[in-house]
């Protein structure tokens, strides 16, 4: 969508667009200028075609910028998993990243390099293509989001890679930052933990048992399945933390619930103890899952302990596991509580490559 | 640097950073704060470290975004391009389209996915690592344009990956558009053409001559190599164009001077021509490389025939190439006039691949 550069002839020599491709580009321009964009004039006021986008942020405010790489084998298989379902988790990872710090999204860029055959438009066996199915699933959450596509880039590529950038706002001063815990405050969680998790191992366990790779993903187990395939960034969630000043900090938990809050518990120089009762595990998942299991997308936040947080916000639960402590140089930041056992936790959440 | 969610469980065992991979984290931080950050905190208020960093344009500006995807194979060879060079490259995509549009760099963000072996830190026979030798080159040309690396995303992945990502700010309404020639405009182009075409061209005879990949680059020809390889974004220029009402139009030649003033043209609604003896073609190229080669990243603007448009602006020559006129439908959008002979230009730079 903005300008690729110079190939390198030995890579591959020159060449005019075919009529495929420009079908493609025009396919793809026009969705986005079908995304409900009139009402959104005011956050993105140039989009796809020049050399920027350019985009409005409000009087006072300041820009939250994100970005997420995500490659076939490591964050999806194109062999699991639906290309709707990687579309939208290509957004929603970008999405969860803006709601941590209570920012509305204004525009999504995203720069997607993809073998040649899933670029090709058309129908095979009544199917859509590959790339627009993609291309559902990624606007489809980014109109639940108010978040214009307002550019990015194209490229034929060995493997299939999809970068996703995320531009938000937030008024200045008022981002939810990782590092503003104290010891006394209160520990949050929205939603329930663990189901992305355990839908990812029924997933896999299925993927074993039919030693075939097939779009078609197992029935059983639903619930979870559509969390771990369409996760919901929690966008209203974070947005009412922030405009209500409830948070003092705020994580998504992307990595799995030990890691990320080892992160916050380390932005902040705090420990914490964790309820294992207070846990709200998921109905499919067990407490393995939803402690360690990664790509939950719910936020974790921490609050004075005088602070009024509601059981829900905007129809998401939202559960206190636990509170923040003084940390203790060479103990473990984190420990769960089960009665009066004291258990140390490790973070083994996924941890980066690098 | 961003967080990496999940990776899947039959891609990769979790596993918790070794002790090479913490190192590299924190060398990756470290070179990043000795970018001069102080006097930046203006613009850019949290880099990496959060869930998304936060910048601050300034009172009545827009923010400018672009994302340019590299990929190595088709927009650079590990085998062929020092890393430093690499680096500068990845950077200077996404530079130069900021100066397209008359924009101040605020803050970069990088999305690497490397090959495992490119990502140890250390040292080796003497020479800094691959990564090491990237960061340079990248940061180097960041610091000279006042850039703050300010986030982004690592990964394993099969193949090397970059996605970079620029921020910038433009006084509202001001920004340099492709849509803005009319009829009657004269035609500018900076610097000189086609030396990085040149170059590559060399550099392909000199790898096919050595029948082997090697991290030395031909010393013949320096001047176009040095094009290829550390080419410098016009980003003073651009700013000088946007600050003095200069420009009409503009656009960054990544493509090629025909593939470019082609979009120009169309996103403007009328032809152009070129007088061939105008054209400021690099000492070391030929006609063909200037018209056609790619990856000049000179800026090619339009002016009103009024404009008083200076012969040179910080240090680099800009250069009347021709005008615009009344398009034609049915009629090339481009020709090159030589005397009495007036020949239509076909768009012959490089394409996009989808």
């Amino acid at each position: 969508m903005r300008k690729t550069p110079a190939q390198l002839p030995a890579a591959s020599a020159r060449h005019n667009l075919s009529h495929g491709e420009l079908v493609l580009i025009q396919r793809i321009r026009e969705r986005v200028a079908r995304q409900p964009f009139g009402r959104r004039r005011d956050q993105v006021s140039l989009g796809i075609g020049d050399d920027c986008a350019l985009l409005r942020p409000r009087r006072g405010e300041e820009v939250a910028v994100t970005t997420d790489l995500s490659i076939d084998g490591r964050h999806f298989r194109l062999g699991w998993h639906p290309p709707e379902a990687i579309g939208h988790r290509t957004l929603a990872r970008g999405l969860s990243d803006l709601a941590a710090m209570g920012a509305r999204p204004m525009g999504a860029f995203l720069s997607l390099g993809l073998p040649r055959e899933l670029s090709r438009p058309g129908k095979k066996n009544g199917r859509s293509f590959w790339l627009d199915r993609f291309f559902d699933g990624l606007l489809h959450l980014a109109d639940a989001h108010s978040t214009v596509l307002a550019g990015g880039d194209l490229a034929e590529s060995p493997i299939a890679v999809a970068d996703i950038v995320l531009v938000g706002a937030v008024p200045r001063g008022r981002a939810l930052l990782r590092s503003g815990a104290r010891a006394g405050d209160q520990l949050y969680v929205t939603g329930a933990l663990g189901a992305a998790a355990a839908a990812l191992a029924r997933l896999a366990e299925w993927v074993a048992s039919r030693k075939k790779l097939a779009h078609q993903i197992p029935t059983t187990g639903a619930a979870e399945m559509t969390a771990h395939l369409y996760p919901q960034p929690r966008v209203q969630q974070g947005l009412w933390l922030q405009r209500h000043k409830g948070a003092t900090a705020a994580i998504d938990i992307s990595d799995g619930l030990s890691t990320d809050l080892a992160h916050l518990c380390e932005e902040s120089g705090v420990a914490a103890e964790i309820d294992a009762d207070l846990l709200p595990v998921h109905a499919g998942a067990n407490l393995e899952q939803a402690m360690h299991g990664g790509e939950d997308y719910e936020l974790l936040f921490t609050a004075r302990e005088n602070a009024r947080i509601p059981k829900a916000v905007a129809g998401v639960a939202v559960t206190r596991i636990g509170r923040m402590v003084q940390g203790r140089s060479g103990q473990p930041q984190i420990a769960l509580i089960s009665g009066r056992n004291r258990q140390p936790v490790m973070p083994r959440g996924w941890q980066h490559f690098l």
